[in-house]
């Protein structure tokens, strides 16, 4: 599973950026590649990894027609999230069935050959909101739930969840 | 259900906060508290209200500590959104049965009283992430899904959910 960021405007996005791919990490997919993004996210999110654990990878990429064409060719499947689509509760139990999986968002407006390299056009609700949200709550989905339990290995903290406050080990 | 969203660094933030703001709208809350935010969030989210239909408010307020008290002596009770709290899974059945809910969530650091005046401090995952994944996580939670194919009523415009391109029709 790995996640396609397509589009962004620099600094004005730098935090969106981030939360999209810290998203994808903390949900279960293995890589994300984006569009035009500064170095710095990239160095957040490493650092994220390096402290949280797992091996989710940050990929600049230039070409994102180019990356979603080779996902196609070697067989892999693309869903492309947008308000305009199939309600994802219609289309889950299919995509769910899908061995690899390219999720497609864009920042703004998304170009019309997103629409056609899809093979699922899914709408997470027919309201506008946030493709940060929409990508986790496909995630989500997709994993059913169990993504949120699942212990990440190889870094150096961990969580020990409390009623209040905070506990994290050193591991 | 209302949200209140703790914390905003003028201009760097506005994206991530209307962000914020309509995932409240189109995951079924009422209104969000915000505090430090700048008008034009607020005008962006009712711009989409009057677009796409429904009643949601955006209140700016400057003492989220006063209106988290009021909240609680009118009865409610509040869930802080923190990756250091009870997983969702193990605290869902009991919110789901509130009757009036506050969500807190933080742009960044929480003040220590969040984590005291919540009834709930509920991790969306023990991974960090983004406070925007969380949000749409937790209502699609309590709602249990049925948000995402709500009709919401007084809007001009309808997406006519479509396997490829962009359907909209003018009520």
């Amino acid at each position: 599973m790995a996640v396609l960021r397509i589009g962004h405007r620099l600094v004005r996005d730098d935090r969106v950026t981030t939360h999209a791919a810290l998203v994808s990490r903390a949900f279960g997919a293995e890589r994300i590649y984006m569009t035009g993004i500064d170095q710095s996210v990239k160095d957040t999110v490493n650092a994220v990894g390096k402290r949280w654990g797992g091996n989710f990878e940050v990929e600049i990429i230039e070409d994102w027609k180019g990356v979603a064409r080779a996902w196609k060719k070697s067989g892999g499947k693309i869903a492309h999230l947008t308000m305009y689509g199939i309600n994802i509760d219609d289309a889950i139990e299919k995509v769910r069935k899908e061995e690899k999986l390219l999720v497609i968002i864009g920042a703004e407006k998304v170009p019309r050959e997103a629409y056609e390299l899809a093979d699922y056009n899914i709408a997470v609700g027919n309201q506008p909101h946030s493709e940060i949200a929409a990508l986790a709550i496909f995630l989500d989905r997709v994993f059913s739930g169990k993504q949120l339990k699942k212990e990440v290995a190889g870094g150096q903290l961990r969580i020990v969840p409390s009623e209040k406050g905070k506990q994290v080990e050193k591991i």
